[in-house]
């Protein structure tokens, strides 16, 4: 496998290469050793070439006629992406939204674990904690990062407190920010935003119902 | 303004239509009356010439000296989307993420409206209704379609349930899913699925910042 990282690689690549990890990490838990790209591509629902393709960016993987260890190709992709380690999230806004993220049993599952949660609300501040996690005011993030390495920021505030929030995890020094709030955020270039826009998808949703 | 029903849009494209669109609503709010594809294409995170382009597969749009005028291309955009009416939602699994869906604000603002809720929980369905939506027990779902006319399905069920929801979906004809549980789903040809995976986000986050 080599480390592609001159090469500008797509960004539907990247994505296929999770939902390929996806389908890898069930085929193992189903006791399975061996796939074809053919079966691998049909129950991601993109072609075998283009799985070929997207792999082929990154080395030599498979063996011709048999396919693909699952392990070997698993462990390969997870070394890709950057997710062989665990990755320490902070999240910002503990409502409705935020607490279903605090709960979202996939992110444990693929070592994405949230080690603080921030929010204004003094009700909420007095227990402490929320499901385990602690709870603090976003006032005091920076003593909070200077015990434990925080990667990642999820903002899932109020759309009036992003920007501030992100102000704040920008002087933390916290470059990868899944933002929720749908609003459009000012971070210095060398920072990574990845927005989840629901009514975006939407959009995009009723414009292909409307085509089909 | 043409329909552009023939060509084949790159998905891309839709996707940052409805970005445009926010920005354009922002303006609007704020009193302005006409941007330049330069400043539109500034609050949008691009290149000018991809406004330009992006709004080109559609027709003539702006003045060339002057820029577009802000309502016309809202309502231009709206009509390309099919967001020009209301859709109506139904959400099934009202857990933490499904309860934060039902209360975004963004949606109602939007024109999407959720009018019917389903859970099994017989806790939940005692209340009868969740923040005035009312909720229901997924076996009712035909009773409920036969008064409502229900144009998209939102799952935010737990992985265990998504495909049984989707397949009395399926048999209730509403043929867009926006779909949370992060699983592949199973469904005719002619239904369109859109998966939020939040897992599959931060990977493609993940590798950017290995990459930065």
């Amino acid at each position: 496998m080599k480390k592609a990282r001159n090469i500008k690689i797509p960004e539907v690549t990247i994505q296929r290469l999770s939902a390929y990890l996806r389908c890898l990490s069930r085929m193992y838990e189903e006791g399975k050793k061996v796939v074809s790209s053919s079966t691998l591509a049909k129950n991601c629902g993109v072609k075998p070439a283009q799985v070929r393709k997207d792999l082929a960016y990154f080395g030599k993987f498979g063996i011709r006629g048999v396919g693909y260890y699952i392990e070997d190709l698993y462990t390969d992709i997870k070394k890709i992406l950057g997710i062989d380690r665990v990755w320490n999230m902070a999240l910002f806004g503990v409502g409705n939204l935020g607490t279903a993220l605090l709960f979202y049993k996939d992110f444990l599952k693929q070592n994405y674990r949230v080690i603080a949660a921030f929010d204004v609300d003094p009700e909420k501040l007095k227990a402490g904690t929320i499901g385990g996690i602690p709870l603090f005011h976003p006032d005091r993030l920076m003593e909070v990062i200077r015990k434990e390495r925080i990667d990642i920021a999820i903002i899932s505030t109020p759309v009036s407190q992003a920007q501030d929030v992100v102000d704040r995890i920008v002087q933390a020094n916290i470059r990868g920010i899944l933002n929720f709030a749908p609003i459009r955020l000012n971070v210095p270039d060398n920072y990574i935003v990845k927005n989840v826009f629901f009514t975006n998808i939407l959009d995009n949703l009723v414009y292909l119902l409307c085509l089909s």
